[in-house]
């Protein structure tokens, strides 16, 4: 009986714990700072096991730690040294969906000595997105092709159907780290040239894509694609860059949101006192007589703009007090989109990864490939977000308990032992990707 | 056994003929000025007969009616009045989905004279959009309620999975209809008064709809309104609005297109000497070194704004010569449009209609009603557009054929003799309306 350590009952963590649940040979342990979360997830199930843990109790966390053989942290990334640190002094695997950072780097001598994996960025992006790209590559690398290319996207949006706002977006939890996310740097590499993209300009620097079967978006750059070509082992790509996915007219609004300076933290107002609409004349210096024509204006837009008519759909220009005390127009701004853009009971989402790939083979052939994966929420059940990040990482939980993999160090998935079982059994669960090969003339584009 | 004939073999005519086929009392005589497209209607159908006619051979054309029991005609209306009176002297049924107009309306005594209906309108809009209305506002009279306001809204589009395209949209035939649709004026009632929309501002005046199950539209005025408070027998409403939906950016966009001249149908150039690149250059006065820049500027918006990079997608910065000779601009943009929006083999598209009417009750408690259709094609099958379009007409004629419609002369089903048993019957081949009722509370809006 293998006994699993689940820290952190969140939003992404039910798929995970029920697939764990579900397997003969384990114990699930779910621990959370709110017991009827934890409890929420095991139910009665006879192997399973709610526990109410205080991460900054260190008494309990590490004879909570001593007790489990592998350890999964859905902890935000800033406790995972301190897990990993304890799972080195007594002995166990550990099992996360976050990016690896140095302090994690640094373990990989001592988890080998110890014969531990510390297993990371096994989620969905990170995760699924490494696995997929991996398993492509690979296999051209194989066949002898060289990648001269390589477009990874991924986006988390609301169904179609769902999609009942002009913003094409919603939250499944606090829009805050998405607010921050939207003056990240961006890094690209185009034929050979760097491409810096500031974060003051990300929402300008946008293109579009044709997603096959599920129809047209917006990317925009993820973060720092240039590592990936060491990371994937593709350091002969001369185009190599990470997309965000968005519905169509995102950006462009964003970026006036930006500049209408919705994202600033500095700027504070008593919400007990001012409305929406009078911060937003303050901002820009009107009477707010005749607001929507003035913002349109001061973004230089036409006053039939979208993007003013979103701005009106968001209740910026209305004149109602917000019960919200003191806070900055930031916080305003994130209190809106909370309340604004939020999934609703039975509504679904639908996660996207696109990857699109230049081969070139010794016989001067190129094609181009394209691994796709497109999958919903349940009606009512679990969301295609949980189960693309949770899933991952309880399958590889299971494979590790049952020695199937047996890597020590720190790790992400972008070696065959690992992505090739995962892939496998994500297939089962109907996460799987849809592949397409197009030979390409000469006067075709590289992407 | 009853005759039915079909002038016109076109778009919306499989489903049609399809399910008059399937009846065991008729039989079917397919007419096009093209053989093979009739022919392929009926294929070896015991009941169904092709047949080449040339509408202008007027011999042909008369003994063909004169065989008839019931005349339905598919052909563009300007037809439609010819064929009337041709219905008046052999004295047949006429059905057809076009708009009545004012020679249409004048055979009304003349066919009640002979005991023929020339029932009209009857596809989807014009058609269900009667129907489904007419049958909402009539239940609510018999509740004793009074209509107050009443949008109706309807949108041919293609399936979000198959809306692989920046611009949302795609023709199920050559564009020049919704090109010249996109100067028509429109007028509408809003609390009492009547709104003008000139044709060269339409797109300027749209907003934002909910649709449930379907997601957030665009609508924009769709043509003149006011005379339907008539024609609907809701003289007491105070708002009156039929609107088109289109995808979230659709207004915009063709309001740039319209500004920057693509609908000039008196500026020529010969494309076999000029590219589409040199064409916009040319209009707005530019070298054309730095095209999209200055494009921008023309329009007065950022260059990272999302209509540059949907002309760019259509095209119209390429500098590729067009096999089109000498036209207009028009002409060229009609081209290019329909190479890139066009529905594939396979490709879904998507009919919606909405109603959304506000009704007030003598004891002053008012409801908001709505009445949703969400139709998706068939895949590989037939479109939505011609199922919810032909249906509808063969479903009339077969009532009128078994003497189940037994009014006289000239109609549009706004009568319950007419969409109650279409509506039903429509509903059994899955084109059905979910309604939707809400209280309303005194500071809720009224549509």
């Amino acid at each position: 009986m293998k006994k699993i350590l689940v820290l952190g009952a969140g939003l992404v963590a039910r798929p995970l714990v029920n697939y764990l649940l579900d397997q003969a040979a384990m114990t699930v342990t779910v621990a959370d700072q709110v017991f009827e979360k934890a409890r929420a997830l095991v139910v009665n199930h006879p192997s399973g096991t709610a526990l109410e843990l205080d991460i900054n109790n260190q008494t309990l966390l590490k004879e909570t730690v001593s007790r489990a053989d592998i350890v999964i942290s859905l902890l935000p990334w800033v406790f995972h040294p301190k897990i990993a640190e304890l799972c080195l002094e007594y002995g166990k695997h550990l099992v996360t969906a976050s990016y690896v950072k140095d302090e994690m780097r640094a373990m990989d001598a001592a988890a080998k000595e110890k014969g531990l994996i510390f297993l990371n960025e096994i989620g969905v992006d990170p995760g699924v997105d490494h696995m997929s790209a991996m398993q492509v590559i690979n296999r051209i690398k194989d066949a002898g092709g060289t990648i001269v290319g390589f477009h990874s996207y991924c986006g988390g949006l609301p169904a179609q159907e769902n999609n009942n706002n002009p913003l094409g977006y919603k939250f499944s939890w606090s829009p805050e780290g998405a607010m921050l996310a939207a003056t990240n740097d961006g890094r690209y590499m185009k034929d050979g040239q760097v491409i810096e993209v500031p974060g003051n300009q990300l929402f300008e620097h946008y293109w579009l894509v044709d997603i096959p079967g599920a129809g047209a978006f917006e990317a925009y750059v993820n973060r720092d694609a240039i590592p990936y070509r060491e990371i994937y082992g593709i350091e002969s790509t001369a185009n190599m860059c990470r997309g965000t996915l968005r519905n169509i007219g995102y950006c462009e609004t964003w970026d006036f949101l930006k500049k209408l300076g919705m994202l600033n933290r500095n700027m504070k107002f008593d919400f007990s006192e001012v409305t929406p609409r009078q911060v937003i004349a303050d901002i820009i210096n009107s009477t707010g007589e005749n607001l929507k024509k003035e913002v349109a204006a001061y973004l230089k837009i036409p006053e039939f703009a979208l993007t003013i008519k979103k701005l009106d759909w968001l209740g910026l220009f209305d004149d109602k007090k917000l019960d919200i005390g003191t806070c900055s127009v930031f916080d305003m701004f994130a209190h809106t989109l909370q309340n604004k853009l939020i999934y609703l009971e039975g509504e679904k989402d639908l996660l996207i990864q696109h990857h699109e790939f230049t081969a070139e083979y010794p016989d001067h052939k190129k094609e181009k490939v394209t691994a796709t994966l497109i999958n919903m929420g349940i009606p009512g059940g679990d969301t295609s977000m949980s189960r693309t990040v949770g899933l991952p990482v309880a399958i590889a939980t299971k494979l590790i308990a049952e020695g199937k993999i047996d890597l020590t160090g720190v790790h992400i998935p972008v070696v065959p032992e690992i992505y090739e079982p995962v892939l496998a059994e994500l297939k089962t669960l109907n996460i799987a990707f849809t592949e397409r090969k197009t030979e390409l003339t000469d006067s075709a584009n590289t992407v």
